[in-house]
Order: structure tokens, then C-alpha cells, then sequence
């Protein structure tokens, strides 16, 4: 791909995010569904403008997802992500357990070898953090409390879908898996975090304190830029994610004193790369591999739906796991749904070791899509309804019932409180 | 290249950018000086860390220098740049004559066959726009009149340099040429910028009304962007090239009631990508193939210092061409001098017809090389002591007797003036 297939890419990929992000705006919902439907529309199951698996494309998307993660990170308060910790743990580990018993189960009960069955169930169990970060942040609920423990439990999950995927990729290979090795390939992956905000703490405001006696412009924006790729490219090269090195480079810059001006001098150019992210995920949809209404691929839509349905299932009652404090449950669940690209990347994984079939694989495709597609509008009518914190009667129900019976001026406080959100 | 060999290539340009950028300010350079530089350390020549011919950091330079001059058009006023119209045409025509004459000269005199004498001279023609904006920039001097000639004369120059390329292609593939194919290839060049001027000028203004009642976040800038990536594609669809189409689009908006607006958003993201650009014509010199202590490549430094020595007059003496008001000519005709990636262009083309050798090929890149690297420190000595108008004495000598009497306050209030500057 040259410059100008890159330009016109862009401009399909920017017009579909805008149009679409309007359009959803319009009706009420989060800008990123409209992103990600904007994808469809322009990707392989609409108008072929672009290629979601194009190599430039796929490295923009990627540094699109890992500048998000960067912003979540310094847009989060590390005291106050630590203070509803016991909770996102106890939610990751049962979204996590719960999600992979019963996708393992699906397989099972249909009849697949065991190794296909495990696999099914891994690409149920990762929570995409990007896509559910980006949705409370555009309704304006990053800072609410069953917001840092959705954002505790998914980088937790993110970590724990590595570990299941380094050890899955291990067990395709062939490999004869020790309980020393599993229990190093989790201490790396979560070591690399605690580490790398400990001594990142150490070292950032040193950093900030080399960067004020520098006269070159724009010091402060790169040396914030080259600190997230550093820890994420870190990240990478220990076994971990790129986003778990980004999101923690931006935890430790947002705790030194230029926090805030690191936020606003990074906010334009991720706004730049985030979109193709987004509509890249919608453009890899291909519709046509789990079309109901043909012979050959209807079976893959009804175990695509069955893996939907306990995909969802799993992560709500996951959402129960959340103790310590009065929490809308019910919010944590659904904000745990979405899988987005961890659940494909699994899914590509099996495909590419020759344990899902082309059908199955589209399967899982479906449940990542349908799952990531419910989310958004789901927690839009949860969270418009009461932007304000949760009663003590912390049930689903009560829940519903009390946010119907909220009138609209509190509506309209918590949409005016929209535009504050940072990442859009 | 993926995610993770671009993250570390990102870090080396960055770091190389920002330590030698900072390093040059320090000693009174522009700071794009110390970003070529940077990169000839990290480059082939010097610790390998990238490789500026990777198509990924290829096009990711592109895109730098599309918003560099994207940039540099919104900082322009057109009707400014049309007041100095015809110094620039006149400059641009002489700074396209004289240097090809000499060029040919020089072939022909080494007893080179007359393609390749014709091959020489062209790739002595182009002004890099780029560079020279970016160094006026740097300096705060992007408003005088003798910017405006030098960034019209550029333009013409650039546009130029493109029908020549177009027309040399075309005898290299053996093609014969009519007097009627040169005419069109010129009304193509030419026109395609008056036209993009003028009906981007009356879509402009319709295009902004409507961003206004969009909701979507930062509809502003992406339509801003769109609309220079559109513009850049259609030039280079148009046998044009990307810059100018960037630039075009710039000036355009430059002209709508959120022309500055638009220059505030697009710039963080610029800012992002331009570095890559300069990091990359640095690091793309092999300074082994030009070896003046090795018998092999002695003979390809001399014939490069040969036309290092003839591009630089040509492009002095094109200065004088500048007629109309007082100018300081000679800042124009240094301000012409970099040949940057258009020279570059022009003698790969030749190695890939084969009418260079891989020493001439050397020769030509030696050239491109000095020519670049000698304007910024050179302009910096012309422009540091006189940021007020020209005096009439408008000879290069006396604007060296008369800046060397200014005093030291007013050189101060020169540089007070820089941090204005909105590319750096």
C-alpha cells in the first residue's frame, strides 16, 4: 500500500467514523458504535473500500487502540483503581472461569475433541478493554466507580486471556506444559504491570524534570509519546499486550504533576489514530461466513449465537462477583461483555493451528461481534438513566426500577456532563 | 514491519529528533538541521537503527511532509503570496534554467552520453518546499516578503520540477514527445492548482457551514484533514504532486472564518508526524557510496561536489531574478537551495532506468545532501541579524555590513519572536 491507497483508505475510514459516529450520536448512542458500524458498511461485508487486515492499516489500528489505552491510563486515578481492587479481581477471575466453562461446555455437549473445546472456550474468556473504556468514556462515566472496576477487571482479564493464550498456543504446539511454567508465564505477565508502575514512578518525574530544561519544541509530548511505546513495546517483548504497557505508562504519568498537560498535548493525535481502530474492527466483519438464511453456514450462526448467549451470561454473573461496596452490578456485567479483538485474535490462533474449522472460527467471529456490538447501546441505557452514584438496593432491578423513575432534567445534567469526556 | 518493530523505530526517530534537534538549538541552528542530522546517526550511515526506505516509515513520512505543507499553506495568506507573484515566477523559472543548464553542463563535460548529461541537470532543478518552509518556519520568518517569494518560487519550482520529471520519464521509456504532450503535461500541472484553489475556495466555505451543526467529536479537524488528504490525492492523481495539493488545500481553508481554528487543530498531529520525514532524509544518506578516502568512490565525490558547487550558484543567481519591491535576493537564492526528496526522486528514477550508475547515483545524492544541509545553518546567519524589512540597498553585502551594525537588543527580540512559530 503507497501513500495514496493510504490517503483514500483514510478518508473512507475517517468519513464512515464521522458520518456513523454522528448518526449514533444522533439516536442516542456512544459515537463508537457508530464507528464500528461505519466500519461495516465501508469493510468486506459492504463496500470494500478497505482492507481491516491490510498491514499498514492493521499497525495504524494497533497504535490507534494503544494510544486509547494510554489516555484511559492517564485519565485513571491509581489510588482509586487500587481502592476497588478486591472487586475487579474477584470479577475478572469469575469472568474469566465462568465465560471458559461454558464455552468449553458448548463444545463438549457438540460433540468436538477436547482441544477444539478448550479453545472455544479461551476466545470467550477476554474482555476488550479498548471498546468498553471508549464507551464510558463517550457517555461520560470514566470516573464513576463500577467504571474503575470494569477497567480494574478487564486489564486484569486482558492479562489473564495472555496467560490462557500463551498457554493454549503452548498445548497447540505440542508442547508438555509444567505447573512452574504456567506459574511463570503468570508472574511475568502480571510482574511486568506492578513493576513497570513502580519503577515507571520512580523514573517519570525525572523525566518531567529533564523535559522542562529543554528548549526543542513539543519536549513534553514526545518524551510522554516515547515513554507509552517504550512500555508498551516492553510490554510486548516480555509476553504481555502493548495496551497493558500503554495503559500503564499512562497510570504512572498521570500521578506526576504534568498529568494533565500530558492528557491534553497526547488527546489530538490519538483522536487521529483511534478511529481506524474502531472501524477497522468493524470492517473485519464478514457477514456473508454466518448468513442464516444459507444451508452452509446456518449451523455456524446457531453455535455462534449459543456461544453469544453464554458469552453474555457469563460476563453478567461475573459482574455479581463485585463486593465491598453499594455497586450497580448490573452495569460491571454488561461493561464485561464486549470481547472485541482478543476474542478473534484467539480465534485467528485456532484457526491458524488447524484446530477451528473456517465455520467454527466464523462463529466465534459472530459472538465477538454481537458482543461487542450489545454492549455499547446496552450501557448507554443503563448509565443515561443515572449518571448519579447507586442507592444501597444495588440489584439489577432496583436498579431499572429507581432509573425509570429518575426525571429528565437529571437525564439532561448527566448528557451536558458528555462533552468532559476526553476520549471521543 | 510490525507493531512492535515500528514502536522501536518511532522511539529511535523520535530520540534522534528531539537530542539533536535540542542539541542544534542550543547552538543557534533551526531544529530541523539537527533532525537530518539525527537521522544520518540512527540511518544507514551511521547505527542502523532504521531503515528510511521501509515502506511503512516511507509512507508515515509521506504523511509528514503532506501535513508539514498542509500546515505551511494555512499559515499562508494567498493574496500575499500572489502580491510577490511574479519575483516568484521569475525566481522559480531562472532557479529552474539555470541549475539544469549547469548541470547538463557538467555531464556533458565529463563526456556522459547527453540522457544522462539531461538526467543531471534535472535533478539539480527542484527546491525542497519542505525543507526551506520548515527552516523559515523555525526561524519565525515564514511571514516576510522574501518567505513568500522563496515558499511561491517553490511551489512553481516543485510543479515544475514535475513536468520535467513527467516529460524525462517519458523519453527514458522511449516515448516520443509532441510539442502539444509537453503543453498538456504543463496545463495539467498548473491548472490542477488554480483549479483546487479556486473551487476548493467556493466548496470551502459550504463544507464549514455544515461542520457547525455536527455534534460528532473534533468534526473540525477531520474534515480539515479530509479535505487535504482529498486535495493530495486528486494531485497526485492528476500526474501533480501529493505536497502541492496539501499545500493548496492549506491555503483554501487558511482563507475561511475558522482558518486558524483549523491550523490549531491539525497542528499537535503534524507535530507527530513530520519528525519521521526529516529523521528520514537524514537516515537515508550513505555516506560510504561518496568515500572521498577510498579510490573506488573518490571520483563520484568530486563529480558531486562538482554539482554541489553549480546547484548552489544556479540557485544564488536565481535569487537575483527577484525584481518588483526590495528584497534581500540573497536570502531567496539561499532559500532555494535544498533539493531534498525531489533531487532524490529524480536520480532513483534514473537508477531504475539505468541511465545513472550506482556512483552517479551517489554523486547526485552528495549534492542533494550538502545543498540540504547547507541552507538552514546559512539562512540562520542571513536571517538571525535582520528580522526587520530590507533597508534599499538590497545587495547581499550591504545587507551583511548593514546586519552586522544591528545591535544585539533587536537580535534578541528575533528570537523572542520565534516561539510563534507554529511549524517546528
Amino acid at each position: 500500500m503507497g501513500i495514496s491507497e493510504l490517503l483514500i483508505a483514510l478518508l473512507a475510514i475517517f468519513a464512515a467514523a464521522k458520518i456513523f459516529g454522528e448518526l449514533a450520536e444522533r439516536i442516542g448512542q456512544p459515537a463508537v458504535l457508530g464507528e464500528m458500524i461505519g466500519g461495516i458498511v465501508i469493510g468486506v461485508s459492504g463496500l470494500h473500500l478497505i482492507d481491516a487486515h491490510d498491514p499498514l492499516l492493521h499497525v495504524l489500528s494497533e497504535l490507534g487502540v494503544l494510544l486509547l489505552l494510554f489516555l484511559i491510563g492517564l485519565e485513571t486515578d491509581i489510588r482509586r483503581l487500587l481502592s476497588v481492587g478486591g472487586a475487579s479481581l474477584a470479577v475478572a477471575a469469575a469472568g474469566v472461569a465462568l465465560p471458559f466453562a461454558a464455552g468449553y461446555g458448548v463444545g463438549m455437549w457438540l460433540d468436538y475433541p477436547t482441544t477444539v473445546s478448550v479453545f472455544l472456550g479461551a476466545a470467550l474468556t477476554a474482555t476488550s478493554v479498548g471498546i468498553t473504556a471508549r464507551v464510558l468514556s463517550d457517555l461520560g462515566h470514566l470516573k464513576s466507580d463500577e467504571s474503575q472496576v470494569i477497567l480494574g477487571a478487564a486489564v486484569v482479564d486482558d492479562i489473564l486471556g495472555l496467560v490462557l493464550l500463551t498457554v493454549i498456543s503452548a498445548v497447540a504446539a505440542g508442547e508438555s506444559l509444567t505447573v512452574v511454567g504456567v506459574g511463570k508465564i503468570f508472574a511475568v505477565a502480571f510482574g511486568f504491570v506492578i513493576l513497570a508502575v513502580v519503577i515507571g514512578s520512580l523514573l517519570a518525574p525525572r523525566l518531567i524534570a529533564v523535559i522542562t530544561r529543554l528548549r526543542v519544541g513539543k519536549a513534553l509530548f514526545f518524551a510522554s509519546i516515547m515513554f507509552a511505546f517504550g512500555l508498551a513495546w516492553l510490554a510486548s517483548a516480555v509476553g504481555s499486550a502493548l495496551i497493558i504497557g500503554a495503559f500503564a505508562a499512562g497510570l504512572v504519568l498521570a500521578r506526576t504533576e504534568r498529568g494533565k498537560d500530558i492528557e491534553h498535548e497526547v488527546y489530538d493525535v490519538a483522536q487521529f489514530f483511534i478511529p481506524i481502530f474502531f472501524v477497522s474492527v468493524g470492517a473485519a466483519v464478514d457477514l456473508k461466513a454466518i448468513n442464516p438464511f444459507v444451508a452452509d453456514t446456518r449451523q455456524f450462526f446457531i453455535i455462534g449465537m449459543l456461544l453469544t448467549l453464554v458469552a453474555i451470561v457469563g460476563k453478567l454473573l461475573a459482574g455479581y462477583f463485585a463486593f465491598g461496596r453499594p455497586l450497580r452490578k448490573t452495569v460491571i456485567g454488561v461493561g464485561m461483555i464486549p470481547r472485541g479483538e482478543v476474542g478473534l485474535i484467539f480465534a485467528q490462533l485456532g484457526l491458524s493451528a488447524g484446530l477451528l474449522s473456517a465455520g467454527l472460527y466464523s462463529s466465534v467471529a459472530l459472538m465477538v461481534m454481537i458482543t461487542t456490538f450489545v454492549a455499547p447501546p446496552a450501557l448507554r441505557v443503563l448509565l443515561k438513566k443515572s449518571p448519579q452514584p447507586p442507592d444501597e438496593h444495588d440489584s439489577a432491578l432496583s436498579d431499572l426500577v429507581t432509573e425509570a423513575l429518575e426525571d429528565d432534567d437529571e437525564r439532561r445534567q448527566g448528557e451536558r456532563r458528555r462533552p468532559e469526556a476526553a476520549v471521543r
